[in-house]
């Protein structure tokens, strides 16, 4: 039976592997590494230096195949739908490459930027191969730090404060309003700095940016003179090296409360 | 100037230490072990067994203080206040741990199950003791993987849906409500197995208790017939081991839409 490891690696740096992470590298045989062609090609080098920095070279073998395009031109209600699409088409790609590059005994692993349990189609792909049936295996998930923990170690602050819920979103989705019944919300996927949304409001955020690699940059404090150091940050970082990812918690005070 | 590491070690299976982790445990001259005194003294072999397991015994001292009693018979509205003094009680320890048992060169670490951002008081509580005043030290936080990323790892899930929001709350607040605008819920600290009032709502539950440790159990599927299950296998784990510690996701479907 052909097993499958999708393996999170932490969201930038490292030494954010776990040990557990290390053993599944280790016991694999071929590593699949989607690159998306675009800039983004220094996170396929942070594979490629894991890769070289825990096991050694001539264990492994190493197949590259091009991610589809995601049609990101489709704005607010075609969501869903190109999100489908692109999976159908990743999902071909994946079973072809797990048929046709992986030996009946062997291990495969992908490796999985952050915690595969966030904003990530590994898993729902994985699962739709099994759905089809041409092709068969087990498959085991290794989790990771997450850009989420990254940050707000960074911040060294938590996700939730005492006894209260915290909600993960999406820039999209803040985009139509701040959350009900919860006070702190971590942003991912944002390309818009929606946070500027609520600049008027008693919120405080710890914002950060390639977090974890040496470009790191964070930014905290109340939201309304935040928001322009943020957005200065973020357009100087973006102009020079042509891509950017940040994530960001707001703290929202309750009213007639400071601190 | 007196240093501290406050360390994310995962939620239960040693490997789930980071690489990160690790060196801060060899950097570390003088660890504080703070223990509840009662049933969960399992949790404090784990660290134990975390130290022997990672760095050579004689190159660092463990100090271990006893934790407060908190006031748990404080119910509803009580909490907050409880949870203040309880945190006000353990400032005064630690200020006193390191005050007393730290040297001004010496780096010392608090070892934090799961992700110290999640639930955890450790970050609230050397905040207070630096706003005290009467000691100074630099801390940073290294991030784990939480009891939530090694729920849903083990049940090869991920915690939100394609473009959609996850939320992390405790029991208590799930018997105020189902949360708003959300239909992926995680649930800690929940005694009361909270779940089961919503058990004729269309809605999967993902279950884990002791994840990550020898005696893992695991259970899913629709909440409606999956709930009497868990209730069983926890009365049995609770009433084996004398503790227990769960944690579960729930995923509601939305209304007229099946899987
Ligand atoms: C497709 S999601 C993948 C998230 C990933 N699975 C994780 O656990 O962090 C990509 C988003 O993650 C966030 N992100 C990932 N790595 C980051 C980093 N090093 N610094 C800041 N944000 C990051 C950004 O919000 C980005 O838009
Ligand atoms: C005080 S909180 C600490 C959470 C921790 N900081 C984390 O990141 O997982 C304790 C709660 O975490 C959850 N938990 C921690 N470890 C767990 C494990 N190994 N299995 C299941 N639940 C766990 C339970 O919901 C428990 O009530």
């Amino acid at each position: 039976m052909r097993k499958i490891h999708v393996i999170g690696i932490g969201a930038g740096d490292p030494d954010q592997l776990t040990l557990q992470a290390v053993k599944a590298l280790r016991s694999t045989d071929v590593f699949f590494i989607l690159d998306k062609g675009e800039v983004k090609s220094d996170l396929v080098q942070l594979r490629r230096d894991i890769l070289d920095a825990h096991i050694p070279e001539g264990t492994y073998r190493l197949v590259e195949a091009r991610d589809p395009e995601r049609n990101r031109s489709a704005g607010g209600a075609a969501y869903s739908p190109a999100v489908g699409d692109w999976r159908s088409a990743r999902a071909g790609i994946y079973e072809r490459l797990i048929a046709e590059e992986l030996g009946e005994d062997e291990s495969g692993a992908f490796l999985v930027w952050g915690d595969p349990a966030l904003y990530d189609s590994t898993l729902g792909i994985l699962d739709e191969v099994l759905g089809r049936g041409a092709v068969t295996f087990e498959y085991d998930v290794v989790p990771g730090i997450s850009s989420v923990s990254a940050l707000v170690a960074r911040h060294r602050t938590g996700l939730n404060r005492v006894a209260r819920p915290v909600q993960i979103t999406t820039g999209r989705r803040l985009a139509e309003g701040f959350p009900e019944d919860v006070d702190d919300v971590v942003v991912m996927l944002d390309a818009h700095q929606v946070f500027r949304q609520y600049a008027d409001e008693d919120i405080d955020i710890y914002w950060g940016a390639y977090i974890g690699t040496p470009d790191e940059i964070l930014a905290s404090g109340p939201l309304a003179s935040t928001a322009p150091r943020i957005e200065r940050l973020r357009a100087e970082a973006r102009e020079r090296k042509g891509w950017i990812m940040d994530t960001y918690l707001l703290r929202r005070h309750p009213r007639g409360q400071g601190g």
